[in-house]
């Protein structure tokens, strides 16, 4: 399936299919005098002999995230300037969100920008098919370098899922489920009936597209990232220092902080979810939910305030439904947000 | 006088005038909640305590060319970001063109993009008040790496002329007398009745102003490099293999490289220009001419075949003059551009 964006100008199609690389990868790389190769190294380990045997000495790139700074990055373009990079070419970035994000910054500099094409091959990194963000790592914190800067096309051929670690499944598919809670009440219970008992990556396809879809709404209405951008931190909040504390994967993190949005929301708007049979489904998947019964609360609270996206010093922004169908982001009270946290931890 | 940019959006003023800084910056940087200031170490030291004492805490980097590089640009984003800086800070750039180009890229990717402004303290750097590049460097070769982003305002205080070296004023006025040659037969014989026999800097700010609206007439027709913008390296072909090899600086050789053109333009299209004027004149006011006497013809014509805007393997692009109005593009035989340079050089 192809979606397109419908962005004013700039628009890219996404190509959503089981073993389409190669085929679809032609019809783009023929309009170009040459192309370029940057491949996550367990990818092209595991995929070199089938898959992306047709690739003609590629840039083989440090694994994942290890790729997103700067000295991976430099190296990576002097090569590609050694090996004679035009204007007028074309660079291909095959890995997950990480590889993606390093790779379509390196695009978007070399030569003051050529032309990219992204192939994830994570579940996450349907996240990133949208929004046109490119980044590597600072020492001060993750994505603090990089561009806004749109890819020529995104070729998420899904047999790359096959080989996907499964912790790497939970992560990626803690977006999916923030993608479709933001959609609808309806395509929530959808996913879980599809879900019940495990993640059966066959079944995902039509919620990844349903995920694009969402977040592609929502990134074209606020591109700016002044109002309902701001739904997509969804569970964000205490996720970011879930994640910094337990060294857990973004998207399992997601999860967890899912479960705390929810809690609050019943807490503050009476929002009615029920938060039993959300926990106790997150937790048969196999989340490590226990961690928000062992996290100390201070600590939280100390990580969640330094969060670049407060904008009142007592206030932490926090994503919040008023009811099932209406995401909302409101400033809640530090004492108030320590206390809820707390009662949660109880809960657990 | 202020210069407003024509573009279709994201516009901006240029100020141009003596004595100007601290009030035009003033008008900016009350609309931001933090400004930080990069200068380069060579202006700092000589205005710290006169037109910069204004400043508190800016970061002061290395001068000059020396600056384009990985290093010191990591080195200064994490400066920026270790202290603090956020999307809706402003960033004030003071230096040369290569301090703005450095810069100008920091602003650009740091954050996924800051405002920036940026305070031209050399002639050269007329010239980078208008077209939108930044850049640094490779080891593969100048300005490889970079971005197109547009500064929010340029102010030109001519005032950081006075301290100018000669050498440095001598490469600028290269860039002036190159505009007003792009400009008409006119501007330009006022240009050179002006400065007749020295290159007086306080006679030059309407040929500056000018040479900026040349630039910037030219930017806009043809944003994408595709056609008229080409005009702009008029001399620049014969240019870079010249200051490659002699290490001289860049206006300078592209003034070299103007009488070259020029002698072409004669050759091929009988353009009429009176050459031994133009090179006495040249020669008068201090420019290395006699390199074009020593330059080693086969040498120079390797460097030019290299040269990235050649697109026909056996001629190299170069810009000529139809007539003394009409400047044109045109690929010129590898053969034909050695004899017509060998040529030249029995003539100095
Ligand atoms: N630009 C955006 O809009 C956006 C959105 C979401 C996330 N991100 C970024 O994405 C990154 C996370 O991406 P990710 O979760 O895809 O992780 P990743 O790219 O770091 O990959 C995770 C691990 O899985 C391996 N891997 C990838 N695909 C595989 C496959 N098919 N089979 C076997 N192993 C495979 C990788 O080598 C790596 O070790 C973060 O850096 C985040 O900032 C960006
Ligand atoms: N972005 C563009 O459109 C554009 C256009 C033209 C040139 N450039 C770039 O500009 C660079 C050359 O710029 P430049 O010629 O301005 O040189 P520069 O910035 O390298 O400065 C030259 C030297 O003069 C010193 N200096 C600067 N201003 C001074 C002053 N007022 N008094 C005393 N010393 C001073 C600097 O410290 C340096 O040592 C090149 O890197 C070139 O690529 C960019």
């Amino acid at each position: 399936m192809d979606i397109s964006t419908a962005y004013k100008d700039n628009n890219y199609k996404i190509h959503v299919d089981r073993n389409i690389l190669k085929n679809v990868l032609q019809t783009y790389t023929k309009q170009y005098e040459s192309v370029y190769y940057i491949i996550d190294e367990n990818i092209y380990d595991i995929y070199k002999d089938s898959k992306l045997s047709f690739i003609i000495s590629p840039l083989v790139v440090t694994g994942g995230e290890s790729f997103k700074y700067v000295s991976p990055l430099m190296h990576t373009m002097e090569a590609l300037l050694a090996s004679g990079i035009k204007r007028n070419s074309l660079l291909v970035v095959i890995g997950g969100g990480a590889t993606g994000d390093a790779g379509g910054f390196i695009a978007s500099i070399i030569l003051r920008g050529v032309d990219y094409i992204h192939v994830p091959t994570t579940l996450l990194a349907h996240d990133s098919a949208i929004g046109g963000k490119t980044a590597i790592n600072s020492e001060h914190g993750k994505n603090l370098i990089g561009a806004f800067y749109r890819p020529r096309a995104v070729i998420y051929d899904l047999e790359f899922l096959d080989s996907l670690p499964e912790d790497e499944v939970l992560s990626g598919f803690g977006e999916v489920f923030k993608h479709a809670m933001l959609h609808s009440p309806a395509l929530l219970d959808e996913l879980m009936a599809a879900t019940e008992n495990s993640i059966d990556i066959t079944a995902l396809p039509p919620y990844i597209i349903k995920g694009i879809e969402t977040k592609m709404k929502i990134v074209i209405e606020d591109e700016h990232e002044s109002g309902s951008r701001k739904f997509l931190n969804l569970g964000h909040t205490l996720a970011h220092a879930v994640e910094y504390k337990y060294k857990i994967p973004h998207g399992q993190a997601v999860m967890l902080g899912i479960i705390a949005a929810l809690y609050i929301s019943n807490e503050l708007n009476g929002a009615g979810f029920d938060l039993d049979a959300y926990i106790a489904y997150i937790r048969r998947h196999g989340y490590p939910v226990q961690l928000l019964k062992e996290m100390d609360i201070d600590e939280m609270m100390h990580f969640m305030q330094k969060d670049k996206k407060n904008h009142r010093s007592d206030y932490i922004s926090y994503v919040v439904f008023e009811d099932k169908n209406t995401p909302a982001v409101t400033d809640i009270k530090i004492e108030d947000l320590q206390n809820m946290l707390t009662a949660l931890k109880e809960r657990i």
